[in-house]
């Protein structure tokens, strides 16, 4: 890695391209000034933008390209119509090429996945990426993986992700040994998954170095932030992701209605405005965005399709941190002393990207 | 049925037994005149409480039991002590021998379902049982299953929670062709696991006179209230479940800091309280405490331990409700036109309910 780190940028990618994408990474670059950018789609839009923003392009390359990846593009039709020649397939080849340390898209989470995989390719050792996201809780931010790379996960797969989690948490958090916790249906030894217990068992037994294993979690205790790292398949990871952010909406949306009843209780919201300031910017979506791709060779950073210029920047800067405080080498330290789970990994079938069967979500 | 309600209870089952559950049946009974107890635990205890109690004893009818189950229990370890003995299994028994018309219990999941399938097996037709929930949502409430009988689900199972849950919630909606969504991690069709593609292919073709299928919904669309009846596998539902619960928890709590925070917020706080009192209200996990157990024999009503004579009175009032407005025979209504899948059911080893891996929550 060089002493800046360069960040290739799908500029096409998202709800709204290069409109949020260009102005989220200026915000990134006040923030890190040692950003430099590889910006890949439209160059008469990008230099449209960069036109009234002269520190951004002067941190910036533009490399023109002539297809995006839609965010309704099935996985194999994003592939077939985009490898080589989208803006998205290029900032993850610019990663492989090594012309840049991480990729951000704000593009379809399937094509995005596809590509990376197509094109990166799993790490020595590790069976199935995973995408990992920061989490709100009490105690602060936790990591939780996977939300959405791929559905179901051998117990293998899971020590994989309790190790490239704890990676990527003890980046974040800045300690040593991140506990970990598996996410199960009861915090009793007897119930869930096969694979989940056999998984409990290797990672208890192991006591990893950097893992401080804490047993089974169950879906209250993610917001309660009962451990840095929560680890589950991709199908329950997503549902649970979703359900949350759902139940904080509704429960802002409670709130709101119930104000709205009278004016005595607006009054009240009028004196009380700072708390539900605060409120707001504890549960601002933006806060959190950006998932992070795991086990791939090379950093590549999702961000959501719909967010705005400062969501899009909170995807750079953790992009930013992944690569700054040496994600792939943390996790490739993690892997040497992981242990292995004797069921082995998951049918190869679940790991195909060529197939509309793709399980990720978008 | 005879025209009054006769619901049995395990008066032992629960952190609390008998203290709780005396109280919460006395709160039903208000409401519903029409129902008799039998009372299922420790006769002196139960005398004691009801001493203070004329109304509540005089809808009662005591039946003495040596053994309780504990909260902590393993499923077969609940069977191999409390069978034919407990007041759980007593309680469960009263219904099969139609003196009771459902039996409603605060104990241990695990041992209750395990019970419930042993001694009143499931309906013809139905492979498995499931569990369903009542979830607050923007637009009132709606039904969720499976919250934690059993985990993964063939796709004949799903379609059979479709036929359940539908049926369902026709009484507590009181609505003729409820909408139901299968639970995915996302909206189109090409997503997720085979076995939801499958039924959510089933579901649609078939049309079927009591279920207005509304294709795939994800997690944050359950707190929206998009669809009626929400289908999931026992695992992931379970999760969406807790981290639903821990999400309202966690905001609340914010809320609570930041009006904390400063005296004029508390004083904001003042005013407002009505907006705060309402809002908590909606968020009252008492509201909607009692998991109705779907596809067994008879009605089987799960309550929270935890929970307090307000919340055991509400998984009665929705045992009460099961009964007076025939959920069986509904169900039944439903099962004969029905969908069949290909795939057929799930292997049988996943209902087993002998071994201590039964998969269910406690």
């Amino acid at each position: 890695m060089s002493s800046l780190v360069r960040i290739a940028l799908d500029v096409m990618g998202g709800d709204h391209g290069p409109q949020v994408v260009l102005p989220g990474a200026e915000i990134a670059l006040t923030r890190h000034p040692d950003i430099r950018y590889l910006l890949f789609g439209n160059e008469a839009k990008i230099r449209e933008i960069l036109a009234g923003r002269p520190r951004l392009a002067a941190a910036s390359e533009i490399i023109h390209t002539d297809v995006v990846v839609e965010m309704d593009d099935k996985p194999s039709q994003a592939l077939r119509r985009g490898r080589k020649v989208s803006s998205m397939w290029r900032a993850i080849d610019a990663v492989r090429l090594k012309e840049a340390d991480c990729a951000v898209s704000a593009g379809n989470t399937g094509a995005l996945m596809a590509m990376a995989k197509v094109n990166l390719k799993t790490m020595a050792g590790i069976g199935r990426p995973a995408i990992a996201c920061l989490w709100p809780t009490r105690r602060g931010d936790s990591v939780v993986l996977d939300v959405g790379a791929s559905i179901g996960a051998s117990a293998q797969h899971l020590i994989d992700m309790a190790v490239m989690g704890a990676a990527m948490a003890r980046i974040v958090f800045d300690i040593e040994r991140p506990t970990v916790g598996l996410l199960n249906v009861g915090v009793e030894e007897i119930k869930g998954v096969e694979e989940v217990k056999e998984a409990g068992a290797a990672l208890r037994e192991a006591d990893h170095p950097g893992i401080d294993y804490r047993g089974f979690v169950e879906g209250d205790d993610i917001g309660k932030g009962v451990v840095d790292v929560v680890v589950t398949e991709g199908f329950s990871g997503n549902i649970a992701l979703k359900t949350a952010e759902g139940t904080a909406r509704q429960v802002a949306d409670y709130l709101r209605d119930a104000i709205n009843r009278s004016w005595i209780n607006k009054l009240g919201y009028l004196l009380a405005r700072g708390a539900f300031r605060a409120l707001r910017e504890k549960l601002d979506p933006r806060r959190s965005n950006g998932g992070v791709f795991l086990g791939l060779n090379g950093v590549v950073i999702k961000s959501h399709g719909g967010t705005d210029a400062e969501g899009f920047a909170s995807a750079v800067d953790i992009g930013y941190d992944m690569v700054r405080y040496q994600l792939l080498s943390r996790i490739e330290a993690n892997i040497s002393e992981r242990p292995r789970a004797s069921g082995g990994d998951a049918p190869a079938a679940a790991e195909s990207v060529s197939s509309d069967d793709l399980q990720v979500q978008s």
